[in-house]
């Protein structure tokens, strides 16, 4: 019998769902509004409706399908199968893994959707030949996930690598988290937006505010890139401040996890070339020599793809590391 | 035939050699001068008379010895068994491992101090009982190595856990390696002592002065320590200073790490009830309420046997994963 796996990426405002063969090609996929505002029972719902029907458009059985793998924003508890809690969804402690069981009878995996992405990236993209990797991703947040010796390293309780809110200048903006100076407070997409509004409300942009028809809420990430591109020198020396501090993580990333390569994905990366230079150059000054020497930086490959691709690596992670 | 294990802590000044049952327990040790001022051979040399010495008086053969576990400073390479070089010690790229197994015939393993102190503490000290733990000491400098899993977390090139070099402050103190605000710069011993000695200068405590006899050069980290015991406020502040910074490092390994526990040690931790309070305050605030709730923070046990016990550590660790 022909095996399958099935990857479910879970948004806040989407649902993707695929069935990939057993080398890991995507043969059916499809898509769902979540609708997050119907609550939890609407939620699950819309998931396995979502996985009926990559299943009935590709002929499989749900008896063919192995593993299926969720990947969800946290926290969560992947160990137990349980998602404690999301600012964007309306879970609180929900047994994700054993309802969809239940429902589907299909043996179920969730990882956090940052892990998901780096074991998508590991066998799927960018770390396809590397062994050790941390995989970022510049979003609205940044969130992280470690391969160490081919394998996701998770931490006792699924918390690892929350890269995002290491603190790098105590004296930096406040972050959603309630401190000061992490990582994600200088260079996510959020920060990034607000900088922008702060510029524009000061009257140093006149650019953004056009750009915005003159609703400096409507100011965004998107909205300085684009002031960037067309020369405003105050949205360029934003994205250039977000990646001296980006260098400053990836530089600290590098001495603690002297790793063979960092892969850098989420929406912020379609304006790479506004702080990626920046981000490196300080990244080689505060890295040791010994590290520097062996590490990578490369653009996550897997793009839009790379929920639904990280959610399949969740599902067959197992199998793909017994089989290489 | 009873089996045994050699560790070899080899420092700057000393050489410490121990020889250990299967247990682990030390039968007998011995000690040496370094002697590095008289070049790399007369290390060696001593190295080896020191191992038998602590074969002669326990009556052991070489034959008997199943590995030779060495601690030294960095950096080194693990996996070929050279040191790179060493600030302290005329090395550079010197072949330790096979020297060592040339002149004695038992199989020998190399691991950087702090790594090995690490697994010193895992299997010996105050992390028996976690599988997972960070060990950082505050010594000269600042260290560290992680245990993932029972197995000591090296890197792709034996340079991971180098927290002391992560920057926390771009905007603090210049560090030895080149960088400005490296956690090492905030809360070292040396950092301490050049503190109190910008403060001594600056005419800010006469107690330190005092306590120096009025010799500004001779003010380092444990007269700042006394001075503090005695009340001096300035020498109070600094020791708390240093507790704020190496608790934003603290909080960062908390979210990196996702680890069961933190152990501290090192020379500057006798000191540890002038900075650890706060230290742990700040740790408390930066960490996210997930891996914070899981994690406990520890002295380290083996005090001055750390670098020994964590050489044995090294010669043992195979056996050692094995037998749990």
């Amino acid at each position: 019998m022909k095996e399958y796996y099935l990857g479910l990426d879970l948004g806040g405002t989407k649902i993707l769902a695929g069935l990939a063969d057993a080398q890991g090609n995507i043969i059916t996929r499809s898509r769902k509004e979540t609708e997050a505002e119907l609550g939890e029972d609407k939620i699950i719902e819309n998931m396995i409706e979502t996985i009926e029907e990559v299943l009935n458009k590709a002929g499989v059985s749900k008896e063919q399908v192995r593993t299926l793998g969720i990947g969800s924003p946290g926290p969560l508890d992947a160990k137990k199968g349980i998602i404690i809690e999301n600012s964007n969804l309306p879970w609180k402690n929900v047994q994700l893994v054993k309802k969809m069981e239940t429902a589907l009878g299909i043996n179920t995996l969730l990882k956090n959707d940052a892990n998901a992405a780096a074991l998508g990236e590991k066998w799927f993209g960018a770390g396809k030949k590397v062994d050790n990797m941390v995989y970022l991703t510049i979003s609205t947040g940044i969130g992280g996930g470690a391969i160490i010796n081919k394998e996701l390293f998770s931490g006792v309780n699924d918390n690892a690598c929350e890269i995002g809110h290491t603190v790098i200048d105590p004296d930096g903006p406040l972050c959603g988290c309630g401190n000061h100076g992490c990582l994600e407070s200088f260079s996510s997409g959020t920060s990034i937006g607000k900088r922008a509004r702060e510029a524009a409300a000061a009257g140093k942009s006149k650019k953004m505010l056009d750009l915005a028809d003159n609703i400096i809420e409507d100011i965004d990430a998107v909205i300085c890139a684009q002031a960037a591109y067309q020369g405003d020198q105050i949205a360029i020396d934003i994205f250039e401040k977000a990646g001296y501090y980006l260098g400053i993580g990836l530089g600290n990333v590098v001495n603690i996890f002297n790793t063979e390569m960092i892969i850098l994905g989420g929406g912020v990366m379609k304006a790479s070339d506004l702080f990626l230079d920046q981000a490196l150059k300080t990244m080689k000054d505060i890295a040791l020599p010994g590290p520097l020497e062996i590490v990578t930086v490369k653009e996550a490959e897997l793009g839009s793809d790379i929920g639904l691709m990280g959610a399949i690596a969740v599902a067959m992670e197992d199998r793909l590391i017994k089989n290489e």
